[in-house]
């Protein structure tokens, strides 16, 4: 036997549900590390013949048995290579988060994840009851041992595994992305290879899941802590990595892309893989002039290509001309369809209808909400006759302060920036720009406007996007009380407004559309707080 | 000293995260249960001072600072009884599900939670590390032993109290409401209390809180399993019940409400409750003359008053005069005010609007969408102007298929019957009338109809809804597969297009309004399954 133990990485693309075909995926993969990589062993993700996360349809016992028969049917194929795979597992009446080592049409190794994440975006409690026990096997005459992604965050489980003998650590993993998650794994990594003096693989997982997105970025770490292979993000790969005796893996140079570049990826990928996996033709997004429309249309764009999306032009009494000039500069730039439909016979029509219930009243936020919902019921029409999904463009800082509509700009099926703060927002513009200028720069310069009302500025409502984002940063990433942020500098009335805001808005983000997670504290599975909530903390 | 224990049990309706007024309330009631009822002791519901469930208020720190200090607060208000206090509890980074034994102006005793809940509506885990100790103390020459909630429903806690010498077991809870949970509790607690041979004193807060209705049901349970007291469904109370030596609880007559009446109160207190605490000044209901939007406000009228509510007719032209007719009769025996605005020329409008883009296209679900959004539109806008929030009329039947339109129908703040099965409705539309004829009887009989299109009727597009409900119940709250459902008699190609409607329909529910929780199942925070999934069955 050779001096070396060849390691593919799978990093792949599976989805959610479909057992069937991310089988067929792991089979073809197999053949192709062992065929064209001439590799020992293969390492799929983290309950990678089910995609993660599979939420509550792991109380399906007809789910639980399909994953259970792909599993059997995978082993009988395969041959001349060790696989390791991810599959739920069912012993008397406990789940457990596994993976099992297949060689030779048999399992010859078992592994079931010890440390459960119950926090953020993870509910592993909900279903799994966590193993007791290390998993460390021999390949030719090396010792391998499993770990599944916690549990290389805890102490522990690596631990063990290298007092029963392993030299070596495979991990199987489904780490969602967030905007500094790369450098927190290298951390992590590095400091659990040292403490144990073992070289670590890392395998994630890739692709968008509803509001997660698994940026893939599989590595190898040496026993010094070192990165010495990056598999890259965002895109699939079949990894090699040659694990020598004595420890030593062998290196590749590789480049990380910066934070920036990251997160427009991330958006992208999201976006695709949403209206890929729900099988959607493409998308409408209404375009504006503003930055949030022109930036969720070059997502788009880049994501499904021009001949998926189609830009809405829906002007109306307030709409100023330069916001159809930049519109159109933009889809011109773009090269995407446009249609213009004007919402104004629609409003004036509601407000004719409305007249006698509003009679003695004054002009309000109603007349507002009134045209961002004639606006939401054209794209909806467009939508159910043509089969398009309309993509929402609001962002994370109206989110959070309940600066939208719901029914109106809140109506569509992805809210591709519904994580990204305004502040981001220009700077992700900016990033987009520099690949090659579309959108128009009087677009990124001009005051922010809704244009539901006569000059009509956001900041007549709101603080300047750069204060509010470092309230909402402070308030809801890291979780600080209205003293500490008034501590940090800021207006005690502002901070108060502005977390009166988040709070009375909860009944509206329980109500958006889903959309791509960036943050520590996203406004999708990680913020759960109840509508009626008397905390003040005032 | 006397030879008997007089308890107070607190059933009471605290507000999640108003530690102010929940801390007035303990005060009140301690006061009156010491002065009035002479008890040596009071005992709140589980997390008590906070309310249940306080979600990621948890993980703020300004929340358990205040929480801390309300509870020390209370201790030095406590003289000359026993008050055993529920509330979140921070040591050294591990947050705790505890409650406090308070004695004239100290802790003299102290409990945490030691089974967790992490399923169905529970995620105990996010928050809390278990308990591994016993909480006995003393009262005059009583030994008492608390536990809390899901501790009486696992084998341990109880008879670790008894171990350590507990002759009584008092226990806090916050367990919500479902249709059959009050038998489910009568049946843990006789055998939980017969198994350790100790008395049970059980005490559950009573509230709605968002999905969630807190039913209260507080009972008592001797050392045979006995029920021999119990402080009543759906209203607060301060219950006394004396433990006389030798493990004897006294006795008082009582009737349990048949289920029906339980499940009609429990939406109308979650609805009164719902409106109340988030201070909306009343209620809109849309009245189309069907059997759900008549139901929905005669349960508005019962929970808040027929002055707090408005029926708001919108008719089209493919409303039928009965409709209209038999609409009125409801608004006239609840004697609600009302306003009819026609949606026609708001539909005439969006039809002409589009007509360019949908040139050469059929008529389909689009047009029907468009008249289910004008209504919204109008019901959103005297919303906005007045103040008053949207109750929306959908069922459970229609939510689980996806007979419904987003942003149509489906828009509004509260959704009364969102968990309630279309059959369901029918008998609870039977049981208001039993207590005064309200709903016609036209209306109960006919056919159901959305009224989108000529001669329409639901039983065109789903399976009769006796069949729908009962592969509903199957597969939602059964969990069964495609396959078991067959073997129970359901026609397998009705089945598997009820499991794809569900499926294809998540999207939907993910942005639909809160309603009120009554089944095992229910499409809110029990049901969490992706929009991204492929799983088939088939």
């Amino acid at each position: 036997m050779s001096a070396k133990l060849r390691i593919v990485q799978a990093q792949l693309n599976l989805q959610v549900g479909n057992i069937a075909e991310n089988l067929e995926k792991h089979r073809l993969a197999t053949v192709i590390a062992r065929d064209q990589f001439h590799a020992d062993i293969i390492v799929f993700p983290e309950l990678s013949l089910t995609g993660y996360p599979p939420e509550d349809l792991l109380y399906r016992p007809a789910f639980i048995q399909e994953a259970q028969a792909a599993l059997l049917s995978l082993a009988a194929d395969i041959k001349d290579i060790y696989c390791v795979v991810g599959h739920p597992h069912l012993e008397r009446d406990h789940l457990f988060n596994a993976c099992s080592v297949l060689h030779d049409g048999k399992v010859i190794a078992y592994y079931a994840k010890q440390r459960l994440p119950n926090y953020g975006v993870f509910d592993e409690c909900r279903y799994f009851t966590p193993g007791n026990a290390s998993c460390v096997f021999p390949i030719q005459d090396t010792q391998v041992g499993i770990v599944i992604c916690e549990d290389l965050w805890k102490l522990g489980p690596t631990r063990a595994a290298k007092s029963h003998g392993a030299e070596i650590i495979l991990s199987p993993n489904a780490s969602p992305f967030e905007v500094d998650k790369h450098e927190q794994r290298l951390s992590v990594l590095a400091k659990r290879a040292k403490h144990d003096n073992l070289p670590i693989i890392y395998v994630n997982q890739v692709g968008g899941q509803d509001d997660l997105i698994f940026d893939g970025g599989s590595m190898a770490v040496n026993a010094m802590g070192d990165c010495c292979q990056f598999a890259g993000f965002f895109h699939e790969s079949l990894h090699p990595i040659d694990f020598v005796k004595k420890g030593r893996i062998t290196s590749a140079p590789f480049t990380v892309p910066e934070p920036i570049e990251r997160i427009y990826q991330a958006l992208v990928l999201a976006t695709r893989d949403y209206i890929h996996k729900n099988h959607f033709s493409g998308v409408l997004v209404g375009v504006s002039g503003g930055i949030d429309s022109a930036l969720t249309l070059a997502i788009a764009v880049d994501a499904l290509g021009k001949d998926k999306v189609k830009a809405v032009f829906l002007p109306s009494q307030y709409t100023a001309s330069m916001s159809l000039e930049d519109g159109k500069a933009l889809t011109d730039e773009l090269g995407v369809a446009t249609e213009t439909i004007s919402i104004e016979s629609t409003c004036k029509t509601l407000v004719e209808t409305l007249a006698p219930s509003f009679a003695g009243k004054k002009s309000d936020v109603t007349e507002e909400n009134i045209q961002a919902r004639a606006r939401a019921i054209i794209l909806m029409a467009l939508s159910n006759k043509f089969g398009y999904l309309v993509l929402t463009t609001g962002n994370r800082s109206e989110m959070a302060v309940g600066y939208c509509t719901l029914y109106g700009d809140m109506a569509g099926g992805y809210a591709v920036l519904k994580d990204i703060p305004k502040t981001l927002v220009y700077k992700l513009a900016a990033f987009r720009n520099q690949r090659g200028q579309v959108i128009p720069q009087r677009t990124i310069e001009r005051p922010p406007t809704a244009e539901l009302a006569p000059n009509q500025k956001d900041e007549d409502s709101l603080p300047p996007y750069s204060i509010l984002d470092s309230i909402l940063e402070c308030y809801l990433n890291q979780s600080q009380s209205i003293e500490e942020i008034v501590n940090n500098g800021f207006d005690r009335n502002v901070v108060t407004k502005v977390v009166n805001l988040i709070k009375y808005s909860e009944y509206k983000r329980k109500q958006a559309a889903v959309g791509p997670r960036i943050n520590h504290k996203s406004f999708i599975r990680d913020w759960r707080y109840p509508n009626t909530n008397g905390f003040t903390e005032l």
